[in-house]
């Protein structure tokens, strides 16, 4: 590879625009932290690329009260609880009276958008259509990125060269910067496989019922989710192999009935369905989330299964641990808050997983399980749902533990 | 086989005279129910057989209130708290402030003698060493059980039977009431094994700490113990197919101090160690707990890992149960609590037994475990431990649910 032709240099480069990126660098801009972002996709391709979100209410107030932008609390959706449905019956957890908190629905490509909007506005270097190649030095004082600009202004075929004090792995969950480590000098990743996906929908129906349903029967998994007052977005597990070209809207809507169905008479409210999409998920932690000067976080450093809606609410949590970790570099030349980075961050990371994974094989039906295993999930649902404290322990870990 | 030479008529046969047996027999004579106990081993035996036992606080009413015996109260040693040990750190459960309420170390053969005393001294009709050999007409009015008296004062060779109302197979996880219906006809067993045990040791030394220590460590489980002032007892996880033999003291010392160690320099307080045992454990289930009108309580029905400590506190709330439903069916000859009996038992035995699959998956390492479930189980623990909700949720199904 010859030198590179193109040289920048900033404080705190970040590799990946998407919500984390974007976050942390509207952070560190208004304390004066330069810094420079590097996406590989183009804006409208983000934009566009639709992905549910249910924020944690710390992930909005970092939004509104940074200055991002309040359309989160005028476009988005605040949820009071979330309805667990077993046996047939219906188990309402009420967040405001439990632990004294909600939760909102908006999607993630919104964050993305209000992001990339308050970037802009504020002079922020955010620079789209950017393929990093390479990332080096990582162990030294000056890490570097180096990359191709393939945006309209660019030349694609002149390397570029970001130097930096601090590198920052934004760049989700097949992250570059990850990889070019690898599991070498100390890193170990940690991964589960999940035998199941998820088969997701949006149709152009009226909401089924006010709140979002996760439901555990016999036939699977199901969530009933909310888009808005005429779109709804509904999951049901499936084999991860499954074809969407398979599944006519009469089999969809079949399906997701049998799973919600009970004593109770409950029935999904049709549309026609104009989406059809498998979700496959795994758990995946990067341990330590550091290599030197670089350091990952989000998706980058690790992905959680989408049923207890963590993914975009941790890459948050990471970017609050970060974003003081550098300010506190940059201000005071200590790297105390630096180095305690990955552990600190990690802390919540597990819990996270755990969260995750709980709900996840809670909810979930393996047909490998041992049937023991299938009761004993229900039991579990039970001992949840008929305990006011069990109730509180999944509706404080859902809304959010306390920021570090 | 020919046809029994001795018949004794009564309402309620019962066959076990452990402490579920007993408990029942008890609570009935009280209400002037008419009942026979049969108990295959004699009295010295079980009374010998030292088991450990946690009551919690519902169970210790239940022997006080209904005039068993208040020794439990004397005897006992009142526990307000567990503490949850992992990366070598301690977290202490205070139950009182938690979720107001305490447990009661108390060994299950001390319950055994305080029931078996209060029938004798109220006249209570318990049959020792006699051996059921046959439960049949389990589906009449009639059930009949048919048994050898094996006692110093009885003929082996004279085959008797006793005929009841109602009959319970309250004999313990080998239950001959159980097996004699196996799966068929609608009954289900449940299982899971695991792919370890516990070694047990009881010590001549001082209390190590003033409450039970749950540890988890990267060497495997182990539970800190007490039994007296004097005496302790420990247990550490092992291969189920461990030879006591091959355990010298120093060993056992080393494996359990190393278990416990941490930057807060625990260490155990030693002594000789004078019983040594291997306990195999597994999680199992038989659905429904009826057969005609014979009903199944206790280990017969169901078994616990002793990590939960519910095995003896799930035994008693089924007697509750079971107890209810009969006198409702004496006093006012209506069938429908005994016909609820199964599912309103099972109810809590599947919240117990998630419990306590919960408390062993979190607290034991598997050594074909992938290391992401290692770091999950950690991350669970600093959850729970982290949040007064997850200690509150925890404390609660520790210290036993509501009973029905």
């Amino acid at each position: 590879m010859s030198a590179p032709e193109n040289i920048t240099r900033t404080t705190v480069g970040i590799v990946g625009g998407g919500p984390a990126g974007l976050l942390l660098s509207h952070l560190l801009s208004q304390q004066g932290i330069e810094n420079v972002v590097l996406e590989k996709r183009d804006h409208e391709t983000i934009a566009n690329t639709h992905r549910a979100g249910i924020l944690e209410q710390q992930a909005v107030t970092m939004l509104t009260e940074t200055g991002v932008d309040g359309r989160v609390l005028t476009e988005g959706d605040e949820h009071s609880g979330i309805n667990l449905r077993f046996n047939g019956e219906s188990h309402l957890l009420d967040f405001p009276d439990l632990v004294d908190a909600t939760v909102t629905l908006y999607a993630q490509n919104e964050v993305f958008v209000d992001l990339a909007a308050a970037r802009k506005r504020d002079g922020g270097d955010v620079r789209y259509e950017c393929e990093v190649v390479d990332v080096l030095d990582l162990k030294t004082d000056t890490p570097k990125v180096r990359f191709h600009d393939l945006s309209a202004g660019g030349d694609p075929n002149q390397l570029q060269e970001l130097l930096c004090d601090i590198l920052v792995g934004a760049d989700g969950s097949r992250s570059f910067c990850r990889r070019a480590v690898g599991e070498a000098e100390g890193h170990r990743d940690f991964k589960i496989e999940y035998p199941f996906a998820w088969f997701g929908i949006l149709t152009g129906a009226p909401k089924s019922f006010p709140e979002l349903i996760y439901a555990n029967s016999p036939h699977g998994f199901a969530l009933i989710s909310q888009r808005s007052e005429t779109v709804q977005r509904m999951y049901f597990q499936c084999d991860p192999g499954e074809n969407v070209d398979d599944w006519s809207d009469d089999r969809i809507w079949s399906e997701l009935q049998k799973r919600v169905d009970g004593p109770d008479g409950f029935q999904l409210k049709t549309g026609p369905i104009f989406d059809k999409t498998v979700l496959g998920f795994r758990s995946f932690v990067r341990e330590p989330m550091r290599h030197g000067n670089m350091f990952l976080a989000g998706d980058a450093a690790h992905t959680v299964p989408p049923t207890g809606a963590k993914g975009l609410n941790l890459a948050f949590a990471d970017i609050k641990v970060l974003f003081e970790a550098i300010e506190s570099y940059v201000s005071t030349g200590s790297k105390d808050l630096l180095d305690a980075y990955s552990d600190t961050a990690l802390k919540r990371v597990w819990k996270a997983q755990n969260f995750s994974y709980w709900m996840t094989s809670m909810l979930h039906t393996r047909q490998d399980a041992n049937p023991f295993e299938t009761k004993r999930a229900l039991g579990e649902l039970e001992t949840v749902t008929s305990s006011r404290y069990g109730q509180q322990y999944l509706a404080e870990s859902y809304t959010g533990w306390p920021h570090a």
